[in-house]
């Protein structure tokens, strides 16, 4: 079956690519002989991550870029890193039905990687799925992340070009600044610049951006109004200047070999842990332990010790 | 050296515990045996997690709380867990300003966390300082964290009771169900009840609990003004009826098992890894991999199976 999957796959085939995220993304058997056999073909699509607390607007921005690359005949895969549970993962997506619009266009693919659980992160999920649609072939591959957390700025750092995305609100900017998205951003947008308070916002960015390391790329801060379109084109413009520049000096080789690191770090990091909790009577012998361990017999670090002598 | 300090931390010295909590966070030497040596020590302190968007007042909640805390005699050990940088770190402590009035009290310890890099995340990290707290004898344990990423709904999950803090402003709401602090709440608390929209807000989480799987606790939705002081007497009435709770139900047993489980995954979880990325020879070894990975003649897993056959 997999090696069916890989031919549709390399034939072009969207269901085919359908099945390949939902195989890599839940870590289905094969998942790995499918990453490996396209292993090869990536490295074209250019990553850009969109990131910023919630509310930004940054699903409405995404579906405007992603017009954009389109009007330019540019094929856009789009992934929307969302740590939402079943729960309310089907009653709530608010923000997708604002990408309605571009949801039917063959040259547009989207889709939404849930929170992965015991083996390996949310930037693990990302890159792995991120690396299938850039080697199915999409110029584009936008990585619009929910939230501020570490795991949203991990699943940033996953892209070529970060754009942070803040609007004029009470307390968000110093908030963005405290939550390290100062650091990662290559890009900011300033988005519902239409309200109050977005030339205020400006010149704190602007004011923060001085106490950044000095570096060859000043991160330039665009003003956009989703809903309208305004300013879409100097985002585009940016993202194609912060593109050169990581040509230009090197980054993007650096910034690739990195994730390569990343990539192997983590299936480092899965590897180890199957050894140990593949086999279920790890776990069973585990819940045996919890009552010493509760009584104050024993301690979590001559458990796990134990566990590894008996397991690994 | 470490023999000493568990000797002062044990006759509750102040100075002890902060470099106790300085070895635990930044793992070093000796960090588990001291963690192992006060295990005996823990599961008296109340863990209280305040998790929330950024901007929603959760300091000054947390401040207000540990005040009436302090009015009942009761001590408190207070973990603000921030992903900030170096960088920001040191320049934007805005929210940590607002407890200066309790910073002074000998019966309130704040510690802020800041980001666990490659051995074991936040949450990990968090478990460990909260258990040196409570060991250390703090009757309750506030863990405040920023952001609503998936990491900090993961440090949420580390205290007994998670209360979930939102404001109405635009998007919070929808947003705040979307990013799973639904699931993870204990108790609401919609904060800055003096603005418009804060009765909406109400109504929007009352109607989302109905959603809610059937439980024998039903979270309340509360009103507070956290700066005036509004509310706060429902709050820790809340915090109290839902220990009771956790008390009658079996469920703080099993929180605290559950805990207790996932502090042995973490440990066997850093000692993997430790095993495979001690040996500097193995970075080194992935280092001069990176050239053929990206060139595609190799697979992130041909060559993290190569490595960990040769350095675990």
């Amino acid at each position: 079956m997999t090696d069916r999957l890989l031919d549709d796959f390399l034939a072009g085939q969207r269901t085919a690519l359908a099945r390949a995220v939902s195989v890599v993304e839940n870590h289905r058997p094969g998942f790995d002989t499918l990453l490996g056999a396209v292993h090869s073909r990536i490295g074209r699509a250019r990553r850009i991550g969109l990131t910023g607390p919630p509310g930004a607007g940054k699903s409405t921005l995404t579906s405007r870029v992603a017009q954009s690359f389109r009007r330019g005949d540019l094929s856009v895969g789009i992934l929307a890193v969302d740590p939402t549970s079943p729960y309310t993962g089907g009653a709530l997506l608010g923000d997708r039905v604002r990408m309605e619009d571009i949801a039917l266009d063959r040259g547009v693919y989207i889709r939404s990687l849930a929170t992965r659980g015991a083996l390996g992160g949310l930037s693990a999920a990302t890159r792995e799925v991120a690396d299938l649609l850039d080697a199915f072939g999409f110029d584009r591959v936008l990585i619009e992340t929910v939230g501020v957390g570490q795991s949203e700025l991990d699943v940033a750092r996953t892209a070529d070009t970060i754009v942070v995305v803040l609007v004029p609100e009470s307390g968000d900017s110093i908030q963005a600044l405290k939550a390290g998205l100062m650091e990662i951003a290559d890009i900011f947008v300033v988005n519902k610049a239409d309200r109050p308070g977005a030339d205020r916002l400006r010149r704190d960015i602007e004011t923060a951006l001085h106490y950044r390391p000095a570096s060859a790329w000043t991160p330039p801060v665009i003003a956009t109004v989703g809903i309208s379109g305004d300013g879409i084109p100097e985002l585009l413009a940016a993202l194609d200047a912060h593109h050169q520049y990581l040509v230009d000096s090197g980054a993007l080789a650096e910034r690739r070999r990195v994730r390569l690191r990343e990539r192997v770090v983590d299936v480092v990091d899965q590897r180890l842990k199957a050894r140990v909790w593949d086999d279920p009577s790890a776990s069973e012998w585990l819940a045996a332990r919890l009552t010493p361990l509760a009584a104050g017999e024993t301690t979590p670090f001559a458990v796990a010790d134990e566990l590894l002598e008996r397991f690994l």
